[in-house]
């Protein structure tokens, strides 16, 4: 007898088994053989029958019972790994990124490090430190718009947030950023501080380059160059190089680009040039308004005033250009930047002063250091502690130069003079134990000079200790 | 031969295939048959029927392994969308709302405003300023018990928690919350800053409704009426209007009602009142304990202090009365608040203070601004940008006065006078971009007069702009 | 006839259901008899196994589509429950907790409780303060490493972050934290701010144990004893006890024993020692380096200035010796420390200061009193409120003893006396809502005595009230 195949059984096999509908079920058409041949009675037929169509409908519920579960189960993504703890929402619209950072950090100082002393440069002696501690949130949303938030704890600071912005990445290769964050001036600088091969960032980058200001950054740029450009208003916040008194602004512009950029093989060119005036005007009897402040501590970050400060009066604006340039061969890399500034001042002198430090690393287990968006990266280590390995380490000296004397403009109209020229030695060993845990031991030789016999001048030598935890 | 069901079959049959148990294998029922009739033999059917089972047994082994799988998966529900990084517990016991807002603020001002001026007010340039930033978490636990505590960094002043409150919500209606949150006066005060129209509140809301303040609130209310009420203790901390001396005190009452509330049609009308004590009075020798200081900021944030101010000395208590009003047809709303303060002082005459503002926004893109609890919310725009939309955009116009000068109670015992009237215009431009991101643009005609020519007088022009983000 | 098995269904028999290979499908089998048989054709068998075949594959198919959903969900766990919100990457490295706790008080104190008074102690009415509202991130990273950032927010002090560690973990038995936590010192100290008994810690805990230090610790221990070292540095942050000059150093150890440790009862016994020294000593021309200053607030935190109060000029260095007894019988638990402390000074008799107290609870509701790790642990009410029951009610009863004063030293080169000797009954009632939250009642009764006329005296009663969030 020929088996009429039922529909089923054909389309079964004319689409393939991916799109066999569930109900075609080979027991039941067997039993229809079975009966049509007579083997099995129309009764049993009928028994068995329905049994397999029940069996069939209960997996088809059970299938769908554990759909069920899985598709209730949360649809945003959360991954915790070095990188902190993410979320992405299933539409990837949102992201959300929370992360932290601790440097703590120890230091073994000569308590009598100044040959002449002023007094208003506290002295230091041994002392533990949290140079940095953050917790923030970052992210995305409706795809092109982006924020974060960080606040920083750093115990010679008022705990407040570092980054606070708004972006817009929506257009084409460029991207926009409201708020506070990095002015786009200098390598160091725009390093991050969990990635910069020393402790501290040298004098020239610390005077400078102006770091984190409230204001409007754009930025465009290729596979290996970047073009970034800003304009700032003060915040009416007393920190380094601009004095951010309320009514000040600046803009800055940066242009990178990286001739070289292979796997462990970098040549970096940069040149940055930022702009910074000042409503008012320095006034020797309103030392409210410090314009035209020059300042720096010289690779040690332990102390509570700066031990290298001129103040030029009458200051109305300054144009500051600076230089970089760095290289990356396998385990080995060179670093250097140089700045140039000039005060343009009211009824006085207009003032130069100027800086430059270069940097070596070598990473005795190989390591390179990377690469990305115009800025260092940091070296991951290839065989983390409690992976069979011990971490990467690392070698890194610096010599850095700071001069903010301009002899002739200091004659007029200058105050708060302490020692006005630094030379520094930095000799570091950094051990990344993983990718989110560091250990620093930097060894500092600061030689600071005046050209005057009452302000402040010595040699000061110290040891410091970092453990860094960042996610 | 007639087929003996087995028991399993009937089971089967009578209880339907949901509650079929798994081990009814119609594959063994049909082996059953066929050995019986004598088409295979009873060492086929041994074989054959082994096999079946073990196929079920592993069929049932692989279903287990995916349940545990999917069961073991996180029970807590994540979701990442516009309202921030939300967390669930599967019991819904437990939940928690991680959170955040950026208001980055920038403002062109005249630099020489006042015409005639006062030593302790400082004068302002253009700047910027974080007007808020801030990072918070909040939820319930065990279902009926809040918490909510957020972290805010306003340039003006310290690092600090916001809100920081427990609540019970396990009573029927009745919503109880201790710890530092808004005392229940005024509509402007009580719509998030997210939310309300211009940059910032009108001086009469500055001046008269009080803000966070550390006690318990109790409330209740019906589907278009509130009512709430609170008694509060000072917290030490000098801010607006109430002086936080350590032993001061403070209740409140509102009462909301909305005889219309539909879909982009509202009509609410709200009245408050709060009562405020000193324990220790104001004393012309002791301006520490600065009971009785009248003061705000018209209308623009960027002042070290505030330009409208009177200190009323020997004040013990303060009554105030708010009037509330509201409404939506559309895209259109208006909105006006009037407040009158009566301050009851020893061995001087008791002042009056009052102030009132009329706000009217008009929604361009036809918008209408939301309405929950007793408070305003804000726009959502219906064509967010990146959705096919420029988002929503919105006209505001607000004129707000205060008065905090009483001429006859002034000629005794005052202190600390600067401006004593303000009448300020605010006009705004705020661009919705999503329901996440709002961009605003003020600009501030604020009329600042004095009684007595020795004191503040004159006019100030502001324009204002902010780029907030709010998740 | 006989069948011959195929070598599938040898296999299945042999290596059982568990290791069946999918493939070995019971209904192909039975084809395959049916068809050697005769009863099926061999058309029918081929139409027949096909679709059986296509079946399995569809299964298959089915399966691994429901096993890539599953894979593809979040890895890493995410749990909320009243442990706050806890993250846990699928290999388990990386673990993340974020938490909470709000410390709500509110006091009703006299306002003219010294009988002599000292300008320089505030006194303080009725108030609300935030004791401690806190925010944080911890957990662990690459399995043996541990990170803790905690942001606390407490009345009294600047905003900071309280905890900030790098820990690791993955010696045997021993475990190393780096960063500002707990020195080892003091049972009270040392049992969690969320979990003492009473509102504040007594007098002597205040002024001998010194909290939160910057510094090293190696912690090892068994399941009834630990052992606890470390060595730390000066923060430059004024605390009590010790002054955080820069350049102060210090050194602590602890060891614990648990002769009984069962559940519900306890007896353990403790012992401290720390030494600190002061790298300048104090000079009664320089208050700044405030060396020897031993200080406390008496029971009561609402005070700005601290009542009892001896600057022992000269001080060098302090070794302190601490002694910790507690007892848990079911509901009912002793505990008492002794501290006693002397004050190494140059050009100046040395100086001796000791404290103790004794605290009981019991607990209505019959819970004990948890313990770990040499410290203890709070209550976890067995009926939390909500769930059939109203939480846990327990009584308690302190009384602390703390001298500072030493008659034959304090007559050489003492400064900034006020009282000298506080006597305190603290009587309070806490309420164990559930595991999240505590409302705590203190009756606080504070003698404070000094040698001189002229110096603080006076008796201090305190009614006292916290609302506290902990997660």
């Amino acid at each position: 007898m020929k088996l009429k195949p039922t529909s089923l059984l054909i389309a079964g096999a004319l689409m393939g088994a991916a799109v066999l509908p569930v109900q075609a079920d080979p027991m039941v058409d067997l039993l229809k053989v079975l009966r049509d041949k007579g083997t099995i009675s129309a009764e049993d037929y009928e028994l068995l029958a329905n049994a397999a169509k029940d069996k069939e409908e209960q997996a088809a519920a059970e299938k769908e019972e554990i759909m069920t579960k899985v598709d209730s189960k949360p649809s945003s993504i959360v991954t915790l790994d070095k990188k902190g703890l993410n979320f992405e929402s299933s539409d990837k619209a949102f992201t959300a990124n929370i992360g932290g950072r601790i440097h703590a950090d120890y230091a073994f100082i000569d308590d009598n490090y100044f040959d002449r002393n002023v007094d208003s440069v506290d002295e230091f002696g041994n002392g533990a430190k949290f140079r940095r501690a953050r917790i923030g949130m970052e992210g995305t949303m409706f795809t092109d718009w982006t924020y974060a938030l960080e606040i920083n704890y750093g115990q010679d600071e008022a705990t407040e947030f570092t980054d606070a912005t708004i972006g817009y990445e929506g257009f084409e290769n460029v991207k926009l950023k409201l708020g506070r964050h990095k002015m786009p001036v200098g390598l160091e600088e725009l390093t991050s501080s969990n990635r910069i091969s020393t402790m501290e960032r040298s004098g020239p980058t610390n005077t400078f380059a102006l770091g984190r200001r409230n204001g409007l950054t754009v930025a465009t740029g290729g596979s290996n160059w970047t073009l970034t450009g800003g304009a700032y208003l003060g915040e009416g916040v007393e920190s380094d190089g601009w004095e951010g008194k309320d009514s000040d602004y600046g803009y800055a512009g940066r242009v990178t680009f990286a001739p070289i950029q292979e796997k462990e093989k970098l040549v970096h060119l940069g040149a940055s040039y930022h702009h910074v005036g000042f409503e008012e005007t320095f006034d020797g009897n309103n030392l409210g308004s410090n314009n035209g402040r020059l300042r720096a501590r010289p690779g040690i970050h332990f102390f509570n005033d700066r031990p290298v400060q001129v103040n030029y009066g009458g200051t109305e604006d300054a144009d500051t250009f600076g230089f970089e340039a760095a290289t990356v061969m396998g385990p080995f890399s060179l670093q250097a930047e140089y700045y140039t500034q000039q005060l343009n001042r009211k009824e006085a002198k207009d003032a130069d002063a100027d800086g430059w430090y270069a940097l070596a690393t070598y990473t005795l287990t190989g390591e390179a250091r990377g690469y990305k968006g115009g800025a260092m990266r940091t070296i991951s280590p290839k065989n983390p502690v409690g992976k069979g390995g011990f971490g990467a380490w690392e070698l890194v000296a610096r010599y850095d130069v700071l001069d903010i004397w301009d002899s002739s403009a200091a004659l007029e109209n200058t105050s708060g003079i302490r020692g006005t020229e630094s030379n520094i030695w930095t000799l570091g060993v950094n051990w990344y134990v993983n990718d989110n845990i560091r250990f620093m031991a930097n060894y500092v030789d600061a030689d600071i000079k005046s050209d005057d016999a009452s302000d402040l001048e010595g040699d000061i030598e110290a040891f410091m200790f970092r453990g860094q935890v960042a996610f």
